[in-house]
């Protein structure tokens, strides 16, 4: 059969111990269905600021070049925080998304029946929530040019948000695509009362509505987003918006579900291409412990093989097994009602693998 | 006695209708305390725009100049939303908020006994939730430069985020000052990871902190913000952001209390002299039906007489009256569990200036 490179980031943190798991998933997956993969590891983020002095390492990124995907586990940690910006985890995480050209982030922030408990909102408004945020990832203001100056009134720093059409209709192309194979509602969030770019941005999404007459759509300032995924979260299927907007929108979204622990995410390009993580982060207070919860990593491996190999059949049975074992009640630390009764990472893990 | 003039800007939707019971709360402490206030009355927003074909008139400007304080009821509506940026009421506010030096935006978040209920959060989760959030008003990407222009990937549009020191130090001092009346936690809240801006923000905070050794600071990254807004909301005492980050933050801290036809704000500048207005907008679904709620437009008087008049007497008494209306069970039909018995502006109006 057809065997797919891919290249694994276990990261920092309980980065590398999820990344197991998730690596155990992918290999029950050859077993059961035939597909076939091949890993290679490279360092990045804080890792490879300690071994190669630099967050995003030449080598890790030609291995994600020449790979059909890539696997992330998290990055970053409390001992790089201070350093030079050069030297930090996020600026590898900043430049691994410019250099594969992966301009969406797709982030679905659904609701866990298991979980629903945990969500710090009533359960009968979260009740059907199951929206997906697609962030556009490399422009706008985390890319435009940044400096600093001396003013009149003393140091000044300047931040440049730029957006051109072309970035604009790709993201809003995808996401109205998206829409269309789940409940064809897409909202558009934008300040184009204040900003220009979001102007342009609203304009270029109502031009390319007109391709996707079967999608209802509507725009929603940001500040008033903000407050409608509090206020009616179920009402929401598919939400696009520029990078600063998604990146603060994309965690209020999945933090309402409750569900932090268990949310996977895609970061795409122009072609089949992806690179996938979970949406928690490097957790450095348990890492080591082998007590994290594996779960948003395999559910983003499901996410690979639905986006990037179409890999269905393999896709929802991870998924329906990663449901079976939650249904068994079976539960991490971070998830355990009573955590005196909870599992490791490890043994979630293989209940996961053998219920594939 | 010495008389205040007071700048009564009422605009557009249910502004008339709210003020017009803000300006009965305030002519009641004429009676009962001694104080004495002169109302100016003027254009602003869409009615301006209607009127005098600028949403900003001079004259509405002046009038602001040469009073002690300003009460805005709201702008806005659906009739002036497609008009170009010179003729929509956004750019009066933002015109009027440069023009007068405003550039802090107080917005405090709390919840009202009786309406714990309408938040969608967990009533546990909400207990004893009362944070305030300080916005820079006159800065970053609202008011930098920006235009168009031709790129190779088509029309490019261009927002330029511009913080000065003196700009940061200014909102950065005030909110540490506001902490000290508290309980002498401050939180800012920055995106240093990314931005140069929020680079210059971050270490101007941690310069001015030398000052306040009594207030305990804590950075909080924008997206993890508008996490644990949401997760331990009780928690934050005062946070400190700048315009566009304050812009969403706020509003998705007010939502969260399930109170935002009760909350107030006040926008300030150097001296005394300050703009006080009701959170909610111009609701113009319900306007010149004689039904919206006017407490928190009543409840920015309370904040204009404690911010800009220390008439700490007058504010505690319509406050307490406030709550002794509600107390009683009277409602307008934003706020009443039951509709049939809601009351009106009027009534609400009148049962809280009989109370003061
Ligand atoms: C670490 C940071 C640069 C990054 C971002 O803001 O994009 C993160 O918050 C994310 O959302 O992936
Ligand atoms: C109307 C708009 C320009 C304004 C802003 O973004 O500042 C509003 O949302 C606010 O918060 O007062």
């Amino acid at each position: 059969a057809d065997v797919k490179k891919i290249a694994v980031i276990a990261g920092d943190g309980i980065g590398p111990e999820v990344v197991a798991e998730a690596i155990n998933v992918m290999k029950k997956t050859e077993e059961v269905f035939g597909y076939g993969f091949e890993f290679e590891h490279g360092l990045f983020g804080g890792i490879a600021i300690d071994e190669k002095g630099t967050p995003l390492p030449e080598d890790t990124l030609a291995m994600c070049k020449r790979s059909d995907a890539v696997l992330l586990g998290a990055v970053g940690g409390p001992k790089w925080d201070n350093n030079p910006k050069e030297l930090r985890p996020e600026t590898g995480l900043l430049g691994i998304r410019k250099a594969l050209g992966l301009f969406s982030n797709i982030r679905p922030a659904n609701v866990f029946d298991c979980l629903k408990e945990a969500s710090t909102l009533k359960p009968e408004v979260l009740e059907g929530t199951d929206l997906i945020v697609v962030r556009e990832l490399t422009g706008g203001i985390y890319f435009g040019e940044k400096f600093r100056r001396e003013g009149e009134n003393g140091q000044e720093a300047v931040d440049t948000c730029v957006y051109n059409v072309k970035e604009i209709e790709r993201i809003v192309r995808q996401a109205f695509e998206i829409a269309r194979t789940r409940s064809k509602r897409l909202a558009s969030v934008d300040k184009a009362n204040v900003l220009e770019t979001s102007r342009l941005w609203r304009e270029t999404v109502i031009r390319i509505a007109a391709d996707y007459p079967d999608v209802e759509l509507e725009h929603v300032l940001v500040d008033n987003c903000a407050m409608q995924l509090l206020r009616r979260p179920s009402s929401f299927d598919v939400i696009v918006t520029e990078n600063m907007f998604g990146d603060i929108l994309s965690d209020e979204a999945a933090m309402l579900t409750g569900s932090i622990g268990m949310l996977s995410s895609a970061s795409l390009g122009e072609g089949a291409f992806g690179l996938y993580e979970p949406v928690h982060g490097s957790a450095p207070d348990i890492a080591g412990q082998g007590i994290a919860n594996p779960i948003a990593t395999i559910l983003s491996v499901a996410l690979m093989f639905r986006l990037t190999f179409g890999y269905h059949d393999a896709a929802e049975a991870i998924e329906r097994a990663v449901k079976e074992v939650l249904d068994a009640g079976h539960r991490t630390g971070d998830i355990a009602v009573d955590k005196s009764k909870a599992i490791g990472t490890t043994v979630m893990g293989e209940l996961i693998v053998n219920a594939i």
